[in-house]
């Protein structure tokens, strides 16, 4: 039995990444799963398979006597609101806490509080008729986004709608929806923090991501082009945020760049894809991070080891196996690093990552690409 | 069942830290552990208990029909040489090969290898007799080095000898044993490669280790005002030994530095205490390459990932559980990354280190023993 103890509920790569860091601390991670023999369940000892929202396995999960520092976190935010309020009122430290979970898990909630806080966010309505939807539509020009206020994730749930009829299934379902204006955008970004529950707040570099049908294709920190004025002021709508919906633990927040300006697309609370560049190009990575954060313990530092980190992602691969890709990858690209989550080979599926640390983020995507796309099964 | 298996020898700390590799390469690790909840048992899901030599436990560790590529590797070098010899005659990869690590069990042989070579090593004698141990003594002016040929480790069955009667026990249980002349040096240094069966080798920067009473109790990297000859010269002796002797896998060549010579001390074939560094400190870990070592494949770039690194051990602690320090010490230094083994504490015990990297070996010695000093409960 350790002393720090952090159950996670998720059993894919985001816990998998923690037990790294969980490691090297000494830290007893232990993870409600999906599989038991899925990316998590692969690496992390005391796995257990079961529901997330099943109590019974969920307190199982927290038992821990002798724990000096114990802690309840999640892989995704997709979570039992009622079960996590009542495990908080019985002492249990849920981080981040039930009530700033549901703002990155109900994209309507998280349009209405960001507004109050004054967070830069694009035109939005809640929608709930076709006359709500019209409306809209003739305001912002004829073109908006349309995503279910729930469930949606990667592409998912998220529609570009030209007429009411576009999202006629959804609102017969009677789904919650939220309609934002299209922001002609020029970069994507995420900024990247933690926070404890004690206040304070570390930010990672800003980052860059290149989206390909909405799923993060590739991360270049620090964000190119960027000027400081920009980064701080991201760095601050993010502080704004984590500080005004009382999140813990790692928070990313994506936004669009335009005009020089920001407006906060989505929120995401726990290690994200946008910080995956930190497990080698962070002096502390976002999963070690996340550990120190939940377990309310001092951040580590977060200065970069490189003047530029890229990372990009595996999304499917036509390989029945990607490490039979190791030989030829290894022999032309020693200085990139390999992370595979263990998971089976499906089409688009985030199969794995490659990051590597340089002064030139042009030279750096190009063989970061070149490593992925060997990953991928391509030969050239 | 995954592509890649690697099978390791050991319980430690050692495999404890191939697996933050071997999970971030979907390698799959098995190891043969002492005991059930020990420090690699921790961390690694397919930890077996079972002793070095039984041949069916080894055996069964090695049952990977699927597997594209498998090695049997190892955590120390007491290995029984006739059990490996065997399997290795049943194709079974057993990296470094049995002959190259006799040479890192038996220190008469590792001299008379050595010597063979032409690498250079302190005058030496092997010593059989009371009459041997004092022309030897003669020799060399009253003062000499004697070490048991095998078992010895961390500062144990090495003594300094004065008189033929300081070893009469050992003479007296007709132990191999192997005198050395003691060498005035300025420095200790470990010069640290990878070698893999098909003969590529990547080295990391030379450093230097400062033990304590034959424990390594700190190490900074690069060698502090080592010039590049003398460093390119540690290299090439390493180079030397590594292809002289078969070795794979990790090697770690550490040498005197007397009055701008290299003279080689001890070697060990398995990633080595003053490569910890290389976790953060490099492009490519020891850990990591080590299981690309031992599997074939390609090594990686062993670029520094900073100017200095230096790594300090933790060495037994005052505190039950020293993960009691963290609030202090990540509070006071957050850019030290901390590396517990998860073993219970016992005086002396190497428990973990820490390190970090930076610009000035002067400060990130500082840094990192007032941490380690934490870590032992120390207060100032």
């Amino acid at each position: 039995m350790k002393s720090n103890v952090v159950a996670v509920i998720g059993g894919g790569q985001l816990a998998r990444m923690m037990q790294e860091a969980a490691g090297a601390l000494d830290i007893e991670l232990r993870a409600l799963v999906e599989a038991e023999d899925g990316a998590t369940a692969q690496v992390v000892p005391d796995s257990r398979v079961g529901e997330p929202g099943d109590e019974a396995a969920v307190r199982a999960l927290l038992e821990a006597p002798d724990a000096t520092r114990i802690a309840l976190t999640f892989e995704h935010e997709h979570q039992d609101t009622e079960l996590l309020q009542r495990l908080a009122g019985k002492s249990v430290s849920v981080q981040p806490p039930p009530e700033a979970l549901l703002f990155a898990r109900d994209k309507l909630a998280m349009r209405q509080r960001l507004s109050e806080l004054g967070a830069p966010v694009p035109a939005w309505r809640e929608i709930v008729s076709e006359a709500d939807i019209a409306a809209f539509l003739a305001e912002q020009g004829g073109s908006v986004i349309v995503k279910t206020a729930r469930g949606g994730y990667d592409g998912k749930g998220v529609r570009v709608v030209e007429a009411p009829e576009d999202i006629a299934d959804w609102l017969a379902d009677g789904r919650a929806l939220v309609a934002e204006a299209k922001v002609p955008f020029t970069m994507e970004v995420a900024a990247l923090l933690a926070r404890r529950p004690a206040g304070e707040i570390k930010h990672w570099e800003l980052t860059q991501t290149i989206q390909v049908d909405g799923i993060c294709a590739r991360a270049i920190a620090p964000a190119p082009g960027v000027s400081d004025e920009l980064a701080a002021r991201a760095r601050e709508i993010a502080e704004t945020i984590a500080e005004g919906l009382g999140v813990t633990g790692v928070l990313a927040v994506e936004m669009f760049v335009a005009d020089d300006e920001l407006l906060v697309n989505e929120l995401a609370m726990r290690p994200h894809n946008s910080g995956h560049w930190t497990i080698e190009g962070a002096t502390t990575s976002q999963f070690e991070q996340h550990l120190r954060a939940v377990l309310d313990l001092p951040l580590g530092d977060t200065t970069p080891r490189a003047a530029c980190a890229v990372m990009v992602n595996l999304l499917g691969s036509e390989l029945a196996d990607p490490t039979a890709a190791y030989p030829d990858l290894f022999e032309r690209y020693p200085e990139v690093k390999v992370h595979l989550y263990g998971k089976s080979v499906r089409p688009g599926r985030k199969l794995g990552h490659v990051t590597a640390l340089g002064d030139d983020p042009t030279q750096l995507s190009h063989r970061t690409l070149a490593a992925a796309a060997l990953l991928r099964g391509e030969t050239d």
